[in-house]
């Protein structure tokens, strides 16, 4: 079973929408990997706080048609969607140092929210603005302009919320220097 | 763009790993769509009182050695699956009744949690037991036994929690449904 599982099956997505956003660029793009720690951290402070603030368009296939009804209802839903700027090659990364820090230690992908994965399909959780037709307005969605949406959920605490949650040192630091920064600001 | 975007783009996933589990079989399977309304939630109470209590293991490709390293010090994690028993035909679908219940109004798929979906990747928070060596041990995954596993992420209450969330009523009549009948028992 194993050695069929891998070698050949293959699961096929198709886009359901994309999202349309002012956020042209993700976070670090490449050649950026040398940047100086404090304006590399500085450049993170800002997009974390202008992402924080956006309001995104999420464009779903009229094609769709009745598969949002209902959805006005909830409060928060989940984007699963595809940073279709990473290039191909970067599903083979197995070890990343966090958000590119090199200060930080170098961590499987598996436990980080690397971009780079085996299979770059990224999760957020946003609080749902508007519904407008075919089209979600949320606030707080890291995904460039353009990027291809694979699944729209509604936030359910039962299935993806979780309590007394632990984590470890590294993202406790980045999560309270991005706080920091933005009591600076 | 969103011709070409709907018609043209096509994204390719392969299984990271696959899931060992007691749970053989969905909650709830063709043809028993028609059992009375009392027997059904009888039987859906159980299998989630069941789910909650079962430890499954995470199998992870072990060709993927490193992608794992500083797992261990999260105490949940988001897995991503495949439901590869639900029948590919029902990725058509776009409305449903939730959980197959005529007697709650019917829904747009991405409306609710059916894993009949154009793009059918469960998400799942749920609490991280155990890391030894390629497999992980967690607790209360609703996936049945041999699920591909297409990704794993660190639970990050900024990119996955909420707060204040607001569900409509149908979604807090099942949770409410599903708690009580824990009490019961």
């Amino acid at each position: 079973m194993e050695k069929t599982l891998w070698d050949e099956m293959e699961m096929t997505l198709k886009p359901v929408g994309y999202v349309r956003s002012g956020i042209a660029q993700p976070m670090l793009t490449a050649g950026e990997e040398d940047l100086a720690l404090a304006e590399r951290m500085e450049k993170i402070r800002r997009y974390h706080q202008k992402v924080k603030e956006t309001v995104c368009e999420l464009v779903i296939d009229p094609g769709l048609a009745g598969i949002l009804e209902g959805i006005e209802d909830f409060s928060h839903i989940l984007v699963l969607y595809w940073p279709h700027l990473i290039p191909e090659s970067r599903r083979g990364l197995r070890r990343v140092h966090p958000m590119g820090r090199k200060d930080l230690p170098i961590k499987g992908i598996f436990a980080t929210c690397s971009p780079a994965r085996p299979n770059p399909i990224l999760v957020s959780t946003v609080p749902l603005v508007e519904v407008a037709g075919n089209v979600l307005r949320v606030r707080g969605l890291e995904a460039v302009d353009g990027s291809p949406i694979v699944d729209i959920k509604p936030f359910s605490k039962s299935y993806h919320g979780a309590e007394e949650v632990r984590v470890p040192a590294w993202m406790e630091q980045i999560r309270r220097e991005l706080e920091e920064a933005e009591g600076d600001h």
